[in-house]
């Protein structure tokens, strides 16, 4: 087990990321997802960037204040979105032009303008710019792409070393603001992006490089508290292209490093085969985020091989259609044959979900179209997903990892 | 402030019931509502009896157990919304055939089937059947459609006194099942429908016809409990057919009078003339509720005029459509005015909405459609609803009312 210090909070790792698009887990209240124990949740650059704009955000304070979010959030690069939901992107070395898919308007993302957002978002952790390859795709385009991305993770380092110290709430001095419930931990004042670096390097100073789930540990160092950019890894489903991509990035140096163009479509054998072998070329002594990734055995899975962060939308969205995860397997709550069924949804799970409704109110709410429905049902996925990493941080701890 | 004792709690009167159509208060979990203290909520029996419909509530041990909601439940007689949803209905003595605006399907809703339609769903309260007369009727109308309501309303006495006994709960004996976080008065056991008439006259034997404002005390009776069903109040915007109506509702005789047919259509002013010259001729020892009203001003004008309960879906409808009710008045969050206010909703508003979030991010939310606009906007206004009627006992109790 190991823990990341950030501004917001001291997170334990290896940990799951619920995602909050629009600056909202959709449908649960933020006191709620504290009571879930969430550490640290993702905002969309791209979402907000568009609504309610960066601008608004910054001027409130930055992200943690605007949503009234008091943990840690890390902020996406823009870039995914970009590229999942333009069809009509035109991407040049500056960077991509894109359309709005809420209002057809042109808008235009570079590395910088990238980073400009993100530290006007001000969220712990931000995401260099990148671009996600397709799939499938062929050996030149994949080295194409990874090149690109590899350029734009220097131009986003650079910006960020130029501009970090706008962050709105550096701005403010250390007091920086979290909303009325705003609570920090002593240590989480002292935390900055080389510093963070420093911190998890220094702790395993002497320590041979980290092997699966050996626990990491960070001593808090005193610095002046600004964000931490993490830089991405690309290169396709090629496996030295990924190596390549690893040691670039690398070279240009970030304080943890992210796995990202995957759960792009490809088999999921190949998504672990390409996890795998990138994990190998990734410094051990820092923070790894795989993207976007994944169904509760995989997060198990790819904790076990080393990954520290991890995000999803599956355990949200598949919440409000009505796909629920529990310790029994899968359940499509709007099936019939839970219409008189009186058990809770997982008769293992705390969460006050299955401490306090039945299958058949969650199945009649669902059918209704109640809007109760949504919110339940994502309480409990949420509550399965951030158990299910719970008991692997604990079983690590236990030195009983594979 | 008075007390009206019902077998799965003591409600503190007069009381604000929110309204959970489809057993669930849109968006908000059952906890929640607790937290917020509402007392008592209604339920639709019309979109019960659609979905999930009364035989499967009934199984589950009826309307409490199903959606774990351990305190009080009044349900209407699905009258109200065979006439507002139905514009192909046809009314005969016997009863009314409807179809449903789910899919269209034809059904029948008597005062006997509408009875036993609500003593499956087991609420604590139940209502005769009625015809809500339409605004505007002429007096041959207005006459005729009180007459249905007097004898439907004999009808739906007799059916529920002789099958009042198959209360879901009353079939398990005095251990009622409310869900796994059920809790029960200790007084909460021993009250019947004919108890409930017997208590509320007997703490009032000696006492003049209660004023205004004044308390109802009710002392708990050991029976048998079972439902109450109260008697409805019709005689569209008529004062002698209303005084005329309540008079023969009243010879039927029934543990607590309802006054419906309002806020249909007609201006304020002659809702408040109804209401006034109506309470005149109803007992002042038995609980008066007034239907589907109203304004937080109006709940607090009616409460102090002598009615006990009311219910509307005004507080939850309007949050959905972001307007929202303060103490510095109404607040329509979609408005581009508050896109950067920091302030909460509702300065001197103790509700954990007003407490942790800003209108700014309140009207982000509504502006991006996130469901979380909702779920909190819906939170905000039922607890200041609940607020003022909290407000308003208080005022009672300290004898400050007017």
């Amino acid at each position: 087990m190991g823990r990341l210090i950030a501004p917001h909070a001291e997170i334990e790792t290896p940990v799951f990321m619920p995602v909050g698009t629009v600056a909202s887990v959709k449908g649960i209240p933020q006191e709620t997802l504290e009571e879930l124990g969430a550490q640290i949740i993702l905002g969309n650059t791209y979402h907000l960037y568009l609504r309610p704009g960066v601008e608004v955000i910054r001027r409130m304070g930055g992200l943690h204040r605007f949503m009234s979010w008091p943990r840690a959030i890390l902020t996406d690069s823009g870039g995914f979105q970009v590229f999942s939901l333009n069809e009509l992107r035109k991407v040049t070395e500056d960077g991509v032009t894109f359309r709005s898919h809420l209002d057809g308007s042109s808008h235009f993302f570079s590395p910088e303008s990238a980073m400009q957002a993100q530290i006007g978002l001000g969220a712990d952790i931000m995401m260099a710019f990148d671009e996600c390859t397709e799939y499938p795709a062929d050996g030149d385009r994949m080295r194409a792409s990874m090149e690109m991305t590899a350029r734009w993770a220097a131009r986003s380092k650079k910006y960020f070393e130029e501009h970090k110290n706008e962050v709105p709430w550096a701005c403010v001095g250390t007091d920086a603001p979290v909303g009325p419930e705003g609570r920090r931990s002593e240590s989480s004042a002292v935390w900055s992006a080389s510093g963070f670096a420093a911190e998890y390097g220094e702790a395993h100073s002497d320590a041979e490089p980290r092997s699966p789930g050996k626990p990491k540990v960070s001593v808090p160092m005193h610095s002046e508290a600004t964000q931490a950019l993490f830089g991405i890894v690309q290169g396709g489903m090629n496996r030295e292209l990924r190596k390549e991509s690893a040691e670039r990035t690398i070279e240009i140096g970030f304080p943890g490093y992210a796995i990202g163009g995957l759960s792009v479509g490809e088999p999921r054998a190949l998504t672990r085969e390409i996890v795998e072998s990138t994990l190998e070329h990734l410094p051990a002594d820092k923070p790894r985020y795989l993207m976007g990734v994944g169904t509760p055995e995989e997060i198990v899975e790819y904790a076990n091989l080393g990954v520290d962060m991890m995000d999803c939308v599956l355990p949200t969205r598949a919440a409000r259609h009505g796909l629920l995860f529990t310790s029994e397997g899968r359940i499509s709550i709007k099936q019939a044959r839970y219409a008189q069924d009186e058990a809770p949804l997982d008769p293992n799970c705390p969460c006050r979900v299955c401490q306090r409704y039945s299958r058949a109110y969650l199945r009649h709410l669902y059918a209704s179209n109640e809007m109760l429905a949504q919110v339940l049902n994502t309480i409990h996925n949420l509550s399965f997903y951030l158990d299910t990493m719970r008991r692997v941080r604990h079983s690590i701890q236990l030195g009983e990892s594979s």
